[in-house]
């Protein structure tokens, strides 16, 4: 197969032996692949992963020995493949396995490539309403929803989304159509702007936020460090921060501020791909806004180059 | 009154002008009133506080003109004073409310005192059954018990309180007495002790933790920015970290691991003065094993001096 490979230097694109699916995977043909901001991280050298880029992805089951009914089935795919035996996956929380692999992040190939090879279990169908432009969003769209999660039940204050990177306008959109009273906080004018189109209230990042000390909710998407000195000036005592970028800087924290006004702070990863799913088909959230630009896996590079460019939204890759 | 100051400098014994109450405050003559790490703080020039120190105290009210029935009744005393008017107060969170004095904290004299004034509503009547040498642990054990707030339901796993100070030995034995799986992680043998002998599980710090990265819980009480860390490492994926203690140094902090493993950093206070008061009268939580010594207040100075030594209890003052 064509893939993005990462060699631990640069990201190429290379041919590779196809993959052969283990006896409980299937075989994906890939349709389109999103490109997302640990993709790029990954490239910058910040985690181990090498080999095949890429999770977030619609596609079609090519080969499913163990369970033909997916055969010729479209499908997003869950990206932590879990043992299912271990202490966490007993526990229901499979994404925490201890044992798991990554797709395209963690000892397991990615889907920037024509196929991939991947656990049967990992499958979710895509409904015949959602559109392949909407379905490559199923995985990000799983992440925005997690946070609902985070917070629930739904509050009834101001819940502020800093960052308005393409997590950060996701994230505010999942909200809001949620019922949240969201404001989108960030640097960019025109992307706030596809946030205003729908209803959502904003503020740009150089003006003073209505929400200082104020906000119940702040969900930091901003991927940088300062985000979090940030949320700590927005977030109202026994307020909630949810954190949702890495970033290899270590921000320094004011652990007495959090004593004091008692504010939780919530690490907030994967979420629900079948939440993600259902609102996609129903249209409570309609991603397609978001995507900015495709390109043909060949052209991996420039699509990896467009997607790191300051303000750019969500590159998709077509193998 | 005699009294135990602050002048910026030093705390030192001073007699200064009797406490006039206000037309909704009462006069208490203090009984016994403890020493607490954040007196020694304040002393240190950490805060802004001026004036007469001491918050934990059991009391006799000497006048109260608003309220007579309140005449010579023992009590323990909330030391927030909130507004009762703003939002947060509205809410029902008066220990954050925006205008609050805290008594010898902010903007309030303490009990450091032969006599205080305060307000009517901060009073809490102290049942017969609980000798005075208790009830002066109303307030910090109050502050443990917000813990069992901040992590309700009780869990099921392990919690392991991380801190053999005051406070750490005080949130152990709340927890355990409420059911919690505690392991009590400390540097000194003879403090671990008086929890062992409560039947609470303890560990050495200079040792291996059982605990590494499977605590469902882990309750930071040490007082230092090294805690955090050493909290990070134990606790489970998806796991809570309350932060009870406050330092001058600010840690840094990993967020990608908070991030990765969705764990949950709750910042705790001030907790429930009834449910301290109660577990007092039933001797569900018996803290006396954990007072150290006894001053006359005019020995104000040697009573601090001995509460800042290492490895040092809970130290009373006479007033």
């Amino acid at each position: 197969v064509r893939a993005i490979v990462f060699d631990g230097r640069a990201a190429t694109v290379q041919t590779r032996s196809d993959p052969q699916p283990g006896p409980d995977e299937a075989l994906v043909r890939v349709r389109l692949a999103g490109i997302c901001a640990t993709d790029l991280e990954i490239v910058r050298g910040y985690t181990e992963h090498r080999g095949i880029l890429g999770h977030e992805m619609v596609g079609e089951v090519q080969a499913c020995a163990s369970a033909p009914a997916w055969m010729g089935r479209r499908v997003a795919v869950e990206i932590n493949a879990a043992c299912g035996e271990c202490d966490r996956c007993r526990r229901g929380h499979p994404t925490h396995c201890a044992h798991r692999t990554v797709m395209g992040i963690r000892a397991r190939d990615g889907c920037f490539a024509e196929h991939v090879a991947v656990p049967v279990r990992s499958l979710h169908a895509v409904p015949d309403a959602v559109p392949d432009e909407a379905a490559v969003f199923t995985e990000p769209l799983a992440a925005a929803l997690r946070v609902l999660e985070d917070i629930a039940p739904v509050p009834h204050g101001r819940v502020v989304v800093l960052g308005d990177g393409r997590l950060g306008l996701l994230v505010a959109m999942a909200l809001h159509a949620h019922g949240c009273g969201v404001v989108a906080r960030g640097r960019h004018a025109h992307k706030l702007e596809r946030l205003h189109a729908l209803g959502i209230a904003t503020e740009l990042a150089a003006s003073p936020s209505e929400a200082l000390g104020e906000a119940d909710v702040v969900v930091e998407c901003t991927g940088s460090a300062a985000g979090l000195d940030d949320a700590l000036a927005l977030v109202r005592p026994r307020g909630t921060i949810v954190l949702k970028s890495t970033f290899a800087a270590r921000p320094v924290l004011d652990t007495n501020r959090i004593v004091v006004d008692e504010i939780r702070l919530v690490g907030s990863r994967c979420g629900p791909f079948a939440d993600a799913l259902a609102d996609l088909a129903s249209g409570r959230v309609d991603p397609r806004p978001l995507l900015e630009a495709r390109y043909p896996l060949a052209e991996g590079d420039r699509a990896l180059a467009h997607a790191g460019r300051r303000g750019a939204l969500k590159i998709v890759l077509e193998p």
